[in-house]
């Protein structure tokens, strides 16, 4: 795929790592291989999670760097390859893991919260410093700088257990705090690296357009001014049915050369960006967290 | 070290990697790790030549990617670190290998050779697309170009075998052509990637600058106007004693990123670029096969 700002390409290039094994089995493939999705020709692959049918066989499946699949398409046009595949990654059995949960109460509504949220897992691939290390650093930055604040209502961070495999963290805390959804009255997901803040998508419904663009009134120096509708402000508030959603989008243009690789290490965060890029969503979550409250989304019925 | 546009930075830093194990047995090193010295922050090692010394141990030494290094150092600001080396690599047995070598015979003067050489062998890493098949491939599009140009003196493409290890290949060259070493008019070798051609530098008497000035003259629309004295016109050329050596600067701003890493393959290599360099490669060759001669270099004796 190509480098662009936005993660848009990633959903749909993202398809031939999601669904190729199902694909490949559905015509007969006795296994599979996928040329990386990811930016980067580094020799590294772009690992991630794969999905299986069980109306069709679960071949194995593996991911190659670009400039392998390259070699590989150049033998093939010149005739038919033999590849033997030999796999190393295995599932292991499900193992506990936990959500970390923490508050700043609110002064006035303390039983209304506005959630900021992170992931603590990592593909096992590098050691996920962009996917979501940045992440979960943004969130607990968002409460260091709004702990003297005191905003009217509770600002809630949590970070996430096992985004990468099946979201259980997510659902697990949808289950637990069920009852209090309805008093979630914004969340947010820092889950797109450390990159510059660039815009803010929300996924409420488009009537609350201007009340959303109020929101980066006071972010415009640092040109945080995309405000545009998406259907995915982060994995981990999908099973959230009903709480307002709104996702700060981050310069993405280096994101996708390190993304589950093993390049994905600490390095490849810029200090400064992602300074900027707390900073927005710290403005974000106090205003959230003060001002007036978005319309509650269309419920899954509708 | 940083990106720059020559090899300068690459002989200063290479003393890490070349004498490394020596310095640190030195010291009483059981073992010794290097930062990798390339550009590159992909996670891969930056491999190469390493030098022992028969006065000190020949101790276990290893090039690690500058994302573990840096952790390495993390690690150490906070105390002591213990670390396992498990090395796979192995000195084999010597193995035949062979120089490629063809001319186009010169016109008035046959005897009188212009060599212009590459080398086949490839470091074990990656493809060596950069190192040096680009230079492989210049040096035969070299000879294509110039196939009916017919010059006055003889046109010799050496492709030499194992540069990476001791030089054994342009050793055996200029073992077997001793005796025409004299004939040989200028000796030019392609060994710096398949970059953009930038400057000529030349390893001849400094009273020569002019003569090679003139050289570059139908060179100044590519930029290549950068003439400088060089002490390192070409591995393979080293044991070509009293021959005037030229070597074709090219631009190795990314040359670095890859060389000797996994990642040192075909997609490294722009078609534009390259063409660009094989050209102006011809070009210099089809006047130091027609032109004035250059001065001999001073014996080694002087």
């Amino acid at each position: 795929m190509s480098r662009s700002r936005g993660f848009d390409e990633y959903g749909r290039v993202g398809e031939q790592r999601f669904r190729g094994a199902i694909e490949a089995a559905r015509v007969g493939a006795r296994g599979a291989i996928v040329r990386s999705i990811g930016t980067g020709k580094h020799r590294l692959a772009h690992t991630g999670a794969t999905q299986y049918d069980p109306k069709v066989p679960m071949i194995p499946f593996a991911a190659i760097a670009v400039e392998d699949a390259d070699y590989l398409h150049r033998k093939l046009e010149r005739g038919t390859v033999t590849v033997k595949m030999r796999l190393g990654a295995r599932t292991g059995p499900p193992a506990p893991s936990a959500n970390v949960v923490g508050e700043l109460r609110g002064r006035e509504r303390p039983e209304e919260i506005v959630l900021v949220g992170a992931h603590l897992d990592s593909w096992d691939v590098g050691d996920g410093a962009l996917d979501d290390a940045a992440g979960v650093g943004m969130a607990l930055e968002v409460a260091r700088l709004l702990r003297d604040a005191r905003p009217r209502r509770t600002i809630r961070v949590v970070l996430f257990a096992n985004e990468e495999c099946g979201l259980s963290g997510a659902k697990a805390y949808a289950a637990a705090h069920a009852a209090e959804l309805r008093r979630h009255v914004a969340a947010m997901e820092a889950d797109a690296g450390g990159g510059a803040p660039i815009g803010l998508g929300f996924n409420v419904d488009e009537a609350a357009r201007d009340r959303v663009r109020r929101l980066v009134g006071p972010l415009e120096a640092l040109r945080v001014t995309d405000v545009r509708h998406t259907e995915h402000a982060g994995a981990d508030l999908m099973p959230l049915t009903g709480v307002p959603q709104l996702a700060l989008e981050q310069d993405a243009t280096d994101y996708f050369e390190w993304h589950h690789t093993d390049g994905d290490t600490a390095d490849k965060i810029d200090p400064i960006q992602i300074s900027k890029a707390a900073g927005a969503l710290a403005v974000l979550i106090a205003e959230l967290a003060d001002g007036e409250p978005l319309p509650r989304a269309p419920s899954p019925s509708r």
